[in-house]
């Protein structure tokens, strides 16, 4: 893969978990390396690392670096707890880390998880593709890439996979404030896969529908309810809305693992809030006053009913979602099948 | 008034038309000076100057320098319709150019545009008032306050008036991205006047109208057709489709000038295309890929089917637009009125 988000380095016994510091990007591939737990950490908690499921894949490499460096086991646990609980809203990275622990926090395990990623993004891209029309503008929102997932992407994949199978597609992508994913990373990255891409502002999403003929709008998610709500990235669930309003079927694209079968709806998803500045400034530079007050949900909660289909490894998943998803749990894990 | 947005000045015989740069605000309020029509037509173009009535009030003392500055007719008419031409979507400029030479280009007659908005905002202020809830959240979009129209404001206005009324009102201010109208000027106008408010990015707003429990939207418009199609900043159109999502009243407030009786509806509205770099960038910081493709429409078209009332200085005109709007055109001057 030409773009890989993290991955495992050991120089002479020196072990660390590599990384893209997404924050610099587009204007430079910043290559970091995480030597201890506390860096780890702060790369989530800052999104120098961030994407769902990149971010558990991360959070794996996390745990067998603190494995690694930590022999006693009350202070490794207490790490794994600290890189568990570096961002609430992601299920992935709870996933990973439990999954870590269960096997004992091993590197091959983490290895292992990276490589079902990969067959995972693999097989959602190629459900999913299906579903992208054969030529036609549509429209994403934030950022679902290879950076995002650390394998090939989810929504991003899916679009990628339909592209490079033929199909003429013109993204339109949301730029995604506050922090602009969609800006800085999404445009990126499908300019590196040859996809025809053009940015707009969060506002004018509805008006691209309309205006620009937008056919099928794809998204990622951080968190799926098992009735299909989904938490995804701030400006989701308007965008959702726009498509219901003119007719466009709205897809989001996720593994399994984002699921979190133990919710019964969306009301039980925690949303975190973050800081203020993100919204007052962007890259130091100020745009309102200094001490207004702000709302700064990183996410929102798209209800199921506007959800066209949710595309999975396992294939795309159809309302009745009270019906499809809870089905989904019943799978054989998908890594055991890929390898 | 505390905040004016534009001024005539004469200092021992040197004409000028004064003007706040509000690309510099919130961090600064720079008062700056036109002496040329050049400078006017820059102004304009650039934004210094913004908000539809404002531009027409600033037009139109534009119309009465140039006039002062030029004995020759043909270059005033020339230079008159420079000024006509800075920006093509806001009817109110043409509106205002066209009074002016219908009336010598007088300096007194740009006064009496200037008295007369300040009257019509007042009456529109007093006449939307009473639609919003005594206690509650609601949410705007861009900025409608003095700055944007040289008088008390047209949204803001009645959100001010109704806040002096006793009302206990909590604004959600939407950025307002490219430009940041929202984030630098509404945050900026209400806090001066003790209203309240909450910043909140562009993509938050319909997550805001549910978790926040937003009870009305208000804001205000650029071109009117007489359907009650409704050109205005770029993500009023997804805002007006969330707030109907929700089941939340979406009101207009603008002057009679801003209706264009001749168009039928909003498919007749010429929209303005800025450049890509107000996409690109964010308040001066780079955001995206350097040659990024970027759709940047500085407006978008709400239907009048999604608008609960529009507010002008002659009462709340409501649905069917098709009846009540082209009402309005048989109603007196208001400037007659207001004298």
């Amino acid at each position: 893969m030409e773009l890989e988000a993290v991955w495992w380095e050991n120089n002479d016994g020196e072990a660390a978990v590599g990384y893209v510091d997404q924050r610099a990007l587009p204007h430079e591939l910043r290559r970091e390396r995480a030597r201890n737990v506390e860096t780890v950490v702060e790369a989530i908690a800052t999104l120098a690392v961030r994407g769902a499921p990149a971010i558990g894949v991360f959070g794996a490499y996390g745990v067998a670096l603190a494995r690694s460096l930590e022999a006693d086991d009350t202070r490794f646990q207490a790490a794994a707890a600290r890189i568990r609980a570096a961002r609430p809203t992601a299920v992935n990275l709870a996933w990973a880390i439990d999954r870590m622990l269960a096997a004992g926090a091993s590197l091959e395990e983490a290895r292992a998880i990276h490589d079902e990623q990969r067959a995972v993004d693999s097989a959602i891209a190629e459900h999913g593709a299906g579903l992208l029309p054969s030529i036609g503008a549509i429209l994403t929102h934030c950022n679902t890439g290879p950076l995002a997932t650390a394998g090939f992407g989810t929504a991003l994949g899916v679009i990628v996979a339909a592209h490079e199978a033929g199909k003429r597609l013109h993204v339109y992508a949301d730029e995604t404030r506050p922090l602009l994913q969609g800006a800085r990373l999404t445009t990126y990255e499908l300019a590196r896969a040859g996809v025809p891409v053009t940015l707009i502002v969060d506002g004018a999403a509805a008006a691209t529908m309309r205006e620009k003929n937008v056919m099928a709008v794809i998204v990622g998610a951080d968190r799926i309810a098992s009735n299909g709500d989904t938490a995804n990235k701030i400006g989701t669930y308007s965008v959702a809305i726009a498509a219901a309003h003119h007719g466009i079927p709205f897809y989001v694209a996720a593994p399994r693992s984002t699921i979190d079968f133990t919710l019964r709806d969306g009301a039980g998803i925690v949303i975190e809030e973050r800081a203020a500045n993100e919204v007052r400034a962007f890259a130091g530079a100020a745009a309102a006053p200094q001490n207004v007050n702000v709302y700064n949900p990183a996410f929102d909660v798209t209800p199921g009913r506007l959800i066209a289909g949710i595309i999975t490894e396992y294939g795309v998943a159809r309302p009745p979602y009270e019906e499809s998803i809870p089905d989904l749990a019943t799978r054989p894990a998908f890594g055991l099948l890929a390898r």
